[in-house]
């Protein structure tokens, strides 16, 4: 017997028939003898709903007040589910018992909108699985110090259904989606692109960042933290497939380095074409510089992605950075207004026409040239590279969009991905 | 400044405009002086339609546990209205704060889908309202003992209004509801029905439960117990008519004896065609007949109206009682399998084409002859009584259903309704 935490997406929930074949699915896995928690999402839809009423009525920027009230709103999405999910086990015989996060409780910080999950009390949830029945959470939500509801942003619900399942200890955290799992590149960029069996905590990282929106980043954060092991697998199988071959579908992120995982380099191409560059030119080389420009991007809350500032030629240097394409306006107006009038140049350049492709393995800690690889590949394309960033097990680079469906392919092609890894050592 | 209760229905929160518009009333409120706490009802149909999804999961009698998880679905009804409401009065510069039924708390007891209050705390309110914000609080729902969310059953934000006005000791509690009043009788059936400008809360509770709908019985029930002043009026008017005027508008319900009210004798005609009769003849006169009757019904959870026996012939006698029409063939079932044979009478008539016609009065205390002149009135329209029920307040008549229309009319006319009473003297 083990304890199993599964996660279903909006999708999987998104009309009676489809939570009928959730219901279905969960008994199969309660009467192979395990103990199931369950973390279901809001019905697909629903919270655009709810918070599209909300934009209605004010429509201006929310203020802390306001986005206390949003939580309160958004968060009846997930309680929804939780009841009719219950319900539906009941109807298949399965004792069930449904908790919002306030029940858990799931303590958060006061981040209305974006709270973090703070802790999990197991003491109430334990007990209805010792009763024998299933435990169906709300994702997505908890509760702060002073009593109010909070959400935790977008996609929260598998950062909800990781952090349940390392509350719990539990044995596997199943995330079903509407993909069958983690793929070297987007199938729909590249057809010969091939599913991983496993792929390491710190690679999924790196795609889940690089706009792979299979898993919420934060909840691969949270599974890292914890060591919670993951699985990514399809919730559109049949629901009455063997259990033993669901159980081993998908795809396995794995924390264990010494695991016998796939020896490949690279293990998946992530691409990016959300994000805009900015270069102010003519920069006097000098400490402080990089905070004096950055520092008034962060107050005005803009996050900044890659970051390039190249060795200085007679005392001035280039400075460049990325933000989401929809902070790109207020950029701008940020630099001009605050922070070019003190830096001596006027001298600043945008584009929104780019794309940022990466090649992420985390055996690339050990081998070197990849990155020239991967420089060669785009070279025979006649891609140009405008900026290039590294990491350890990640080499970006900032092209112009138009070439982005080019650049996958030719790298996926270069790194063999489309081609069943070695067998490990 | 007085601390006022507003409760608005569904169809007031049936969309965004309708509910900006309710902000703009409770702002005019607010800016004339006053401390207002806001009992929303969910949006029109959302109650219905989270019901129905459930019903399609499970479409048999819900168990108790089955029970739990509808409430914990039918309670986001309320929440998404508070909380859009919420955000709406921010949005017209009205500091404002929403709060779930376990926020409050409202403690209720455990029956689940129709819970009844226990207890309101007033703290966390009264620092909000302390604080210069609008309270903003989900009508339909509380939680229990366990932490589980409840429910009071259908209208039940009526009640749930009328309890935070009686913990909360408001100057008055205001039902914003689509007619405009308490009519001596439905308008409907008899066009020169008037509105009362008020009502003793003991002809109210007699016109609630003779189905008038304007009001919840049991928050009228609620409001008695607790001497809540209790305003019913209309939604519909614009928002911004002077506060003087809706102040004074739709019907009081009043608990002073010693108040000027009006002093008519009948303040109204209410009537009900939901309910069937069904009689047992030639039952034996003995101790104990009613009650093996009658328990048998109640085991089965069906709800009883008028009952009527009358004196015996020859040690036997008829019994007769009124059910709601849905429960008249499980009644019948009941009467047939579990009741007859132990009775010594197999003869059970029953009758669904029935209706059930009231006069109610507080003045009937006092006054004779008012049965007769019902009776009266009635005989002179042709129309043939079957069963007689009379309360302190209250004569009700049953009557073939066909003449509703017919006895209505003519006891509003025969009661000179129609005319404004007398000056109180």
């Amino acid at each position: 017997m083990a304890l199993i935490v599964h996660k279903y997406g909006g999708t999987s929930m998104g009309s009676t028939e489809r939570i009928r074949n959730v219901a279905k699915r969960v008994a199969k896995w309660v009467r192979a003898g395990h103990q199931l928690v369950v973390v279901p999402s809001a019905m697909s839809g629903e919270t655009n709903r709810l918070l599209g009423l909300a934009k209605e009525l004010f429509p201006g920027t929310p203020s802390d007040a306001v986005c206390r009230e949003l939580d309160m709103l958004a968060s009846t999405g997930e309680q929804v589910s939780v009841g009719l999910l219950s319900i539906a086990l009941q109807a298949e015989g399965v004792p069930a018992v449904s908790f919002t996060g306030w029940q858990v409780p799931v303590r958060t910080d006061s981040a209305y909108t974006k709270a973090r999950i703070e802790s999990i009390a197991d003491e109430r949830v334990r007990g209805e699985l010792a009763a024998g029945k299933v435990v169906v959470i709300t994702g997505f939500q908890g509760i702060d110090d002073k009593g109010h509801i909070t959400t935790l942003g977008r996609g929260g619900s598998d950062t909800s259904a990781v952090a349940v399942a390392a509350a719990l200890k539990a044995d596997e955290c199943l995330i079903y989606t509407d993909v069958d799992g983690v793929y070297t590149t987007d199938p729909r960029v590249v057809p010969e692109a091939r599913r991983l069996r496993s792929v390491s905590f710190e690679e999924m990282l790196e795609m889940a960042s690089m706009g792979s929106k299979v898993l919420q980043i934060r909840s691969v954060e949270f599974a890292g933290k914890y060591h919670v092991p993951l699985r990514v697998l399809s919730s559109f199988t049949p629901w009455d497939i063997p259990i033993e071959e669901e159980a081993r579908s998908g795809t396995l992120i794995t924390f264990e380095e010494d695991e016998k995982m796939e020896q490949a380099i690279v293990s998946g191409i992530a691409f990016n074409r959300d994000e805009a560059k900015i270069s102010i030119l003519g920069v006097p080389d000098r400490p402080g510089i990089a905070f004096q420009i950055l520092g008034a991007v962060a107050d005005a809350n803009i996050e900044v992605d890659v970051i390039i500032q190249n060795v200085s030629h007679e005392g001035k240097t280039d400075f460049s950075f990325t933000v989401h394409r929809n902070d790109y306006a207020r950029t701008m107006e940020v630099l001009k207004t605050q922070v070019l009038p003190n830096l001596g140049t006027d001298r600043v350049e945008g584009d929104t026409r780019i794309c940022k492709v990466s090649i992420v393995g985390i055996g690339m800690r050990s081998h070197g040239g990849i990155a020239s690889k991967m420089f060669r590949a785009l070279a025979e394309d006649g891609i140009n590279i405008q900026m290039i960033s590294t990491s350890e097990i990640k080499t970006s680079v900032v092209i112009d969009e138009k070439y982005m469906e080019l650049a996958v392919r030719a790298l996926h092609r270069a790194f063999e991905l489309d081609q069943p890894p070695a067998p490990a050592q």
